[in-house]
């Protein structure tokens, strides 16, 4: 029986159903079943003592402040512990500059909250980030996906898409989700370039940026901003809001992540996610400060470098010998995904149930793409399963491909 | 310097201007200021060892679950736990019907999502909680306040506001933020008849309900709305949204809090929160979930109702002593807010300056009225300051009232 809730939807539920891909997923969770499908950091390297330890200090030590009620903005010594970390990578920000959101997955919601009317247009790689498109379909968006290549978005495309007026630009520029692709410096200097020109600001998500295994860290596009304005003294007034997140740093059962504006932004960030939650878990804040002490999070980050690398060489090994010559990948230089491309007539959603029979699982591409294509494509995960099992689900896999692409 | 971002604020923004309100709210951080103006649990009655006690448990015995990204509905053990405490008050429903969120204004946040167009009008109380104020502007929402006597939400004017044409009915039907009143159990069952003869379904924040010092507890509205309709077997198909949460039952900064609904508004719900913040940090679900066995909640509830029992009790009878005859005001059975009409003359934001210099403060009453009104009354808070402070305080605000009464 319907109750009076179920006529009074509001337009953007229309937006809201339920997708084919998450029915798809829920065919992964069977335990005989190796997942690629999943976006899971690896449980083995959970940080479970020191985060009991640091729960604990931050209940001995600050226990009213853990309990009670918060500041929206957040945790004013763990948003100063952020400016100063983020001063390595060339951003000069202050406490004022951050704001502590519920996950990465809110700074894009309240994003959509300050920005998005119906039917704007958003600048979107090809393929993006499934999270942001969700985030920001509930407040009527319109995508103008920009094609990618070895060195992220294609800077001439971007132009393209510029002219068609957009409100923002959303870029993943380290080890995109899906195509764990990097946007090279260049491309980053021409996206501020054409930004600029057109009075387009920038959405920069950067959640795996220090998950690099391999290769020079490149600057922030909001550090490129900067310096490309010829911005002066220290305070940040980039066009570009950037996010980042311990979701992969230390684990993303605890919800903290964190934004990065110029602070008239924050100040209404700050004031959306108040109508929003309030703030967030101020005993999760103070427990992600307490952890981070005495350079744990640093040494944690190395633990991870480290895990993913070799899976990620497993996963690369492993294709080179059980894949056929006709599929194509990227090598990813970070992250914890890699992008497949399979011959054109060949449709990897179609393949899922197949797969499936293998006891194997993927994301097909297409979630990825905001206004459908890359149906050949399927995006792989090789941070939650270890290497073997790695091993083992692409030989899985490439025998289906094989058995695709020779046998029919 | 202003960024490109600063131009291209959503509509929604404007409804997002800074409150005088949180303004003056900024004056009340002194040390020397008594503040009756924060809606605050009694940090002197955190159960801090036992949330030691639980984080570890958590972490020893479930770190997986606890750092992993976890399900948007929330831990299942948790869900099942307030599917079984909810019987107590008559609510048949199993785990389907319930959806963690973080904290109550999450839910409130959501079911704006859900259901508010632009224009859209909501019923509430007059006054009403201004967290969900807050949340609903920001969907554009319109207000019909109802007035309120003793015995809550005043039905004959009710009935007027439904002929208007609503979404919903908001209401706060247990010790309500910010009178202190609490709908009486005729009330509540003309409030179901009329809210179904209109066709127009009810949202039940129920923050306080547990915390009832003395009396009877009168049945949710959700039950009498499910008894009304003679609901059949045993599946909750309410017309009534239910919200609860353990902020006050526990403490408000570990951000835990459930709304209950009919199945498929849950799926819904649960979908909107997808795209806000993915789910609510597992850590804390499964923290509360372990606090809350053997018998604890149960034991903790009582220390709450005693503890702020006192705290009312000192305030009712300082007031008795200290306030002047013309002044009057509520006289709750639970919760944490009395309410305090002034002489019709007397505007309590202008009087809010005068208080903060004899160190007093209280929230201005105007901040709860939706459509303006109330200037001369004020909302105070008997849950955070201890007895003594109490007396101490309505002490300084009766001087204050009897000065402008007459002195004046």
């Amino acid at each position: 029986m319907e109750t009076l809730w179920e006529y009074r939807y509001a337009y953007r539920m229309k937006s809201m159903k339920s997708s084919v891909i998450r029915e798809l997923l829920k065919l992964t969770q069977k335990p005989e079943i190796i997942s690629f499908a999943g976006g899971l950091p690896a449980p083995k390297i959970f940080p479970v003592k020191e985060f009991q330890e640091a729960a604990y200090r931050a209940l001995e030590n600050n226990a009213e402040k853990a309990l009670q009620y918060g500041t929206t903005e957040g945790y004013l010594p763990l948003r100063e512990m952020i400016a100063e970390r983020s001063a390595r990578y060339g951003l000069k920000i202050n406490a004022s500059n951050v704001a502590i959101t519920s996950g990465s997955q809110q700074a894009l919601d309240l994003i959509g909250r300050l920005f998005i009317n119906r039917g704007d247009k958003i600048i979107v790689e090809n393929p993006t980030y499934l999270g942001a498109l969700q985030a920001w379909n509930a407040y009527g968006a319109d995508y103008i996906p920009v094609p990618m290549d070895k060195e992220g978005m294609i800077t001439s495309e971007l132009e393209k898409a510029l002219r068609k007026g957009a409100k923002f630009i959303y870029v993943l520029p380290n080890f995109q989700n899906p195509s764990g692709v990097t946007l090279s410096l260049q491309r980053r200097k021409e996206l501020v370039e054409l930004a600029d020109r057109y009075g387009t600001p920038i959405v920069e998500d950067d959640p795996y940026g220090q998950i690099r295994f391999e290769g020079e860290h490149l600057p922030p596009v909001s550090v490129i901003d900067s310096e490309y304005r010829e911005q002066e003294g220290s305070s940040y007034d980039s066009n570009v809001i950037y996010l980042s997140t311990f979701s992969k740093l230390l684990a993303p059962g605890i919800r903290i992540a964190w934004v990065i504006g110029a602070e008239g932004v924050i100040r209404k960030l700050v004031q959306a996610k108040q109508g929003a939650d309030l703030h967030t878990s101020s005993f999760n804040q103070i427990s992600v400060y307490e952890i981070s002490q005495n350079n744990f999070l640093d040494k944690h980050v190395e633990v991870i470098r480290a895990t993913y690398k070799v899976q990620r060489d497993a996963m690369l090994e492993a294709m080179d010998e059980f894949f056929p010559a006709e599929v194509k990948w990227t090598h990813p230089k970070g992250g914890m995904f890699l992008f497949v491309t399979l011959p054109k007539n060949l449709d990897a959603t179609e393949l899922f149930e197949k797969a499936i029979k293998k006891n194997v699982a993927y994301v097909p591409g297409v979630a990825f793409h905001a206004l459908g294509g890359g149906k050949n494509t399927m995006r792989l995960n090789f941070s939650y399963p270890d290497s073997d099992t790695i091993r083992e689900g692409i030989a899985r896999l490439g025998n289906m491909l094989k058995e695709e692409i020779y046998v029919k």
